[in-house]
């Protein structure tokens, strides 16, 4: 009886996987092939340790033309490459300038190796050729045999752990490496320091310390070996001009402090046939202590399956927050572009509530969890919403990690572009006001709006960056003081009615009716002689010669006039009269998917990949990503449904090369969650949505709050992409703006979808 | 009435000055010309801080003759030199390898120079001529007029704070400059990483970390200006690689966040004629944060002259622990002696009890004052033991402070000489356990004797380091195995004896008897052929060629055959009888001073000016120390007597170039003290002191518990230099040996001169 009862247990476990267990979705493969620049390897959700392969073959060069290279191992991974060089333990996930690429990790057997080799001759290094034919990847687990070494190389995560879980063969030297200098957007320079210390004959110490695009960042780690090292030794390429180390010792050779800025360590063993030896790697953002914590509350047992089981429960208690109903290709889909949603921002705390701020002091996270890893830029826009909805408690963390950071900055400004206790700078805006607006607009608590309010504001009026004190005086970025003056003109206009929203809703009418005004600054780059966005010069004449194709020197960033002219979220109605009107508008619009990128104008698109492009709608860049919506306002929400539903389809497949653009830390993804419910945030900070077109059968939001917000579409095929009929908890819904609040409540949402715009 | 009092208290004071006021005896100048290795500038007892003008004028090259060529300047400043660098914020007092120099500040007026320039032309950069005229060093002050910008420099300093104030002169350009690049034995590349932020118009906060001596050192800083900042900017020699700092700001000017590598920061103001700027520069060895609350808590004014008073205070206070009768000459350069002596260890630790170990983690020091700076090989001998007499709160912390070292390395083992949380691993031996012994044995409580004594055996039981391993297993160091084999066999015997000692009071007999047995592999290394130690092969037979009087790969470390032949200081008896008796003792010792060191034998030896020999006896540095002590183990204290009173008056001066070797964090100052005071602790763990010859009329010692213990040197003059009768106590006492309780307890040690020797 009780054996029956097991088995009847395991049919049903079996028979309600898809529904219980949508992590089993998930392909981490997705995207590793050219522009997605996501990574295949072993994390948890929002996890400090990314574990993942590098397949990196570039011989690196400085200067401009080390950027264009190495920007194809923004992730460390090529899905066409043919050779693993190890497994280092932080990735960015979808980004278009990278860094990180700590820790490697390679186990070999034979003569230990310190360099890496190439990739035409992996002989001639530590690397090993591998097929994807021994590969798997999936939520929280990967896997690789390493067919020079024929060893199986297993990982799996915790939030701040690898777990690495090598098979060896039969060996009298078998090795694990642990290069110090291997990394991402590397360079000869970039590891200004680092430090390995043996503290027995299982646990290893250390940090490395890193310039580039962080400009100073440290990490250090943690590692615990299953089996004694039988012995270890480094190599350092540099000069050491005195010490008494190098004169009194074999510092090469089982000394158990290492130091410098070249180090390449190896740990060697005897191991039997199929003998496995496991390796715990914990990270830390403070110390090599903190690390030590880490590692043992999050991993005290050798138990590598243990822990992957609870990798992968973890990922489908996260992807479980949305369950959706659809086609298994389409599940897949879905269900890593959530995985891909939930990557980051990363965790960066120790478990002891620890964590390096941007001062260079360590901090304790009082109250909330540090996160790191900001892409606002490209986030503000899908992601962060996404979080509003499904991630509450996670975006409360956030807000309070990014006042954590305008409190250490030294300009007292938000984070731009932020990781590892270092603003980059990248790309524009100060989205960060919008990501807060929105969230405080959305209800989302935990955090302090006063301050919040008070940061927004310092940030929106930091005069010295990126020509936010040309911005207050000529009410405009001039063209002739600043470069991408457009787009950074539209894009703090929108930030500035964030701003003013925010106010608005805390009572304080000055601050609202002052960044309403400065709202409007968006107007300033409208041409009304081309109908385009234009860069302005400080003259107040526009800058010539224009070309509403180009990206280069028009005034615009990672997008051109074409997509740029229709940058005014806060606003689409002012669009739609800027444009002249519902039909000139719309014809304008389907201009914009009508006209191609030729050659020229294509060769200068950062970031993207062909199959990104309608006309020249830019999928694979962010600025775009809310233009197919804009149709609603102009009276045509069919053509919204359909380039929604030609969007979705044709832009996000289940293979290596399934994103036309990087993923940009899930923005990419977000956008595909959103269009894919059938309504998406064209304004943040709104707390409205624009319905599009769904193309999931069911899917079901589980908010923290308890509710449900069920979304059906009914009748949908590939042929059944327009809205026939809408019904908001069974009542006809006659409109297409959504509300935040409307879905919060929980209830549902029913559409039914037919073959025929219902004009 | 009240008046007359004031007047009267003014009166009193100043006549009862020179007894109250020993640090008005102190002059730091001492020992700044040539060997000495001293530093002119501000300091408190035992400070982190010790603020002193740089003239270091080397062009670097790397290489041996880098070090050749740096070794002047140990301590930055020549007292030969015509060119001020700057002020930076640490030193090392007396050594003969260095690091350090942290955080050069350089007031200047005009067009902003950002490098030092040349001694010969110190136009081309920010240096500045200077007169020995307008210069001032007394304890805890420094003085001098910049000429070349007619800027008075003052400097005074707290534990943790280096206090500046400069006069400028009228100026529309007044500059300081903070160059992190500068420092002492540097060279390119040494910096591996420095930042500066401008926190706002008056707080400079940053870091600088370093490889050198120390392979991996990092020092924070906070400094506030007391008049705001007009405008400042860096230059910054490297080359950036990628990072949108630099493409979206003038990271030169008035930009707040500067990191690099090369990094030279000026901050500029207008300034009238006189105006005075003050900045409190504080320091840590944990972060920015920690430098901020040392500053707050160690300065919170504005009144340079008050914290100048309190630095005086408390070398008064320290100073004052021994109060001497002399002739003037002779206070300054005892109370200079003492003042050396009270320079180091040097505290490293945040007021908030923090400290960076030696496992790159920070830690609080629970119950204990952590010190760094272990010149453990120099002042096992004389200073240490120093300590335990006058200092005995410092000793308990500095034996805490070594056993943090001792848990925190990952060998494991007792500094051999460290600083800034590294072993940097100079000279030879493991003599921190006789530091750690003598104090046991002398009753220095507060730490832990079981965990001391395990440290010890570890640290004896080390065999990687430096030849342990083959002298535990031949009984002593090979000659073929390692290098300064003698040297090694002689000193690891003592410290092995120290560790007999420590065991045999504990009552742990089998380990005191297992050293005991140790400690005679002295033995091993004696000749009798010849009559001297030498290095011994592993073979067993004697090292050849053998040259007694050479330092140079005779198995010998600063000192050659006749110096370390002396070298039993645990069993002085033992060395009378190898030697064939009192007579042929005599005999042999006096030959020691009396056969010169030729020319070549004077050029191998290392540390030592012409000045600091006799014979071949060398005072310069410490294998010698204890040798002219030994007399009285073969009858004949006269001659001990003698050689005393001549090293004390011939070898010590009130100039310059007033010592004839490096002071070694102190050493060849405590050998003063001692030797002055008529005693001197020929074998640190014995508790007891051979008596040589006073040369102070009185001397009183005042104990931390209470007691007072007077040594009074009846009818000394330059010819009364030979003892004729000694009472303790009041009763006459008939030996050359005093114990530490007898001091302890307290009471009076009186010695009757005369100009003959008392046979």
């Amino acid at each position: 009886m009780k054996h029956l009862l097991l088995c009847l247990f395991v049919v049903l476990t079996i028979f309600t996987s898809q529904a219980q267990f949508p992590a089993s979705y998930v392909n981490p493969m997705i995207g590793t092939n050219e522009m997605g620049h996501t990574y295949p390897g072993a994390t948890v959700p929002f996890g400090m340790v990314q574990l993942s392969p590098e397949t990196d073959t570039i011989q690196y060069s400085v200067g401009q033309g080390y950027i264009k290279e190495v920007y194809r191992y923004c992730a460390g991974y090529q899905y066409a490459d043919k050779t693993i060089v190890g497994f280092s333990h932080t990735h960015f996930s979808g980004t278009g300038h990278s860094d990180l690429g700590d820790f490697l990790l390679m186990p070999t057997t034979g003569t230990v190796q310190l360099n890496p080799g190439t990739a035409d001759h992996p002989e001639t290094g530590y690397r090993s050729r591998f097929s994807h034919f021994t590969e798997k990847a999936t939520a929280g687990y990967y896997s690789v045999l390493l067919a020079d070494y024929q060893i199986m190389a297993e990982m799996t995560a915790t939030a701040r752990v690898g777990f690495h879980r090598y098979t060896f063969p039969e060996s009298r030297q078998s090795n694990i490496i642990l290069d110090m200098v291997s990394g991402i957007y590397n360079y000869d320079g970039k590891v200004v320091w680092s430090s390995i210390r043996v503290e027995n004959d299982t646990l290893v110490t250390g940090y490395r310390q890193t310039r580039g695009w962080a400009r100073e960042r440290t990490m250090y780690f943690a590692m615990v070996i299953s089996k004694p090292i039988r012995n270890y030794g480094c190599r350092n390429d540099e000069k050491v001009v005195y010490n008494d180390f190098y004169r009194k010792f074999n510092t090469r050779e089982n000394f158990p402090e290492m130091s410098g800025r070249k180090l390449q360590a190896y740990f060697s063993f005897d191991t039997k046939t199929g003998e496995q030896i496991l390796v715990k790697f914990a990270l830390s953002p403070v110390s090599t202590e903190g690390a030590i914590k880490n590692l043992k509350a999050e991993i005290p047992s050798w138990d590598f399956d243990l822990v992957h089981g609870q990798a992968v429960d973890l990922w489908n208690k996260e992807l479980g927050r949305i369950a959706v109903e659809a086609p298994e290709e389409k599940k897949i889909i879905f269900y890593t572009a959530l995985y891909h949603s939930f990557l980051s921002p990363t965790l960066f705390m120790d478990v002891d509530g620890n964590y390096r701020g941007l001062d260079h002091n360590n901090h304790h996270a009082d109250g909330f969890t540090n996160y790191t890893t900001f892409s606002l830029w490209d986030t503000y826009r899908a992601l962060h919403p996404l979080f509003t909805l499904i991630q509450q408690q996670r975006a409360s963390d956030m807000m309070n990690s990014m006042l954590a950071h305008q409190q250490q900055s030294v300009h007292h400004i938000l984070p731009v572009w932020s990781h590892y206790a270092c603003e980059n700078w990248c790309m524009i805006g100060y989205h960060a006001v919008s990501v807060i607006a929105d969230a405080y607009m959305k209800g989302i608590t935990g955090f302090d709006p006063q301050k919040a309010l008070e940061a927004c504001i310092a940030s929106s009026t930091y005069a010295p960056n990126d020509g936010i004190g040309d911005y207050m005086k000529y009410g405009y970025v001039p063209a002739d003081k600043s470069s991408n003056s457009a787009s950074k003109t539209l894009e703090y206009a929108y930030d500035d009615y964030c701003i003013s929203r925010m106010a608005g809703k805390m009572g304080k009418v000055n601050i609202a009716s002052q960044y309403a005004i400065r709202a409007k600054a968006c107007e300033q780059v409208f041409d009304p002689g081309t109908g385009f966005m234009r860069a302005k010069l400080s003259n107040g004449t526009f800058q010539s010669p224009f070309d509403p194709l180009s990206t280069e020197k028009q005034g615009f960033i990672e997008g051109n006039a074409w997509n740029y002219s229709y940058y005014i979220p806060q606003d689409p109605m002012k669009l739609v009269a800027l444009g002249g009107g519902n039909k000139k508008f719309i014809s304008h619009l389907d201009s914009l998917f009508n006209i191609p990128l030729d050659e020229k104008h294509f060769a200068e698109s950062e970031d993207i990949t062909a199959a990104g492009l309608i006309g020249n709608y830019v999928h694979g860049n962010e600025p775009s990503h809310h233009v197919p919506y804009l149709y609603v306002f102009a009276g045509a929400p069919w053509k919204t449904q359909q380039r929604i539903s030609q969007i979705v389809s044709t832009m996000y497949h289940n293979t290596t090369d399934g994103l036309c653009g990087n993923d940009d830390c899930g923005q990419m993804s977000a956008w595909y969650i959103f269009s894919s419910l059938g309504f998406y945030p064209v304004c943040p900070g709104s707390n409205e949505y624009v319905i599009g077109a769904p193309s999931v059968d069911k899917a079901t939001l589980n908010f923290e709050n308890g509710r449900q917000f069920t979304i059906t579409a009914y009748n949908l095929s590939e042929k059944n992409i327009y809205i026939q009929q809408i019904r908001l908890n069974g009542q006809p819904y006659n409109q297409f703006i959504l509300s935040h609040e409307d879905i919060m409540q929980g209830g549902t949402l029913e559409f039914v979808m037919g073959p025929k715009p219902k004009k």
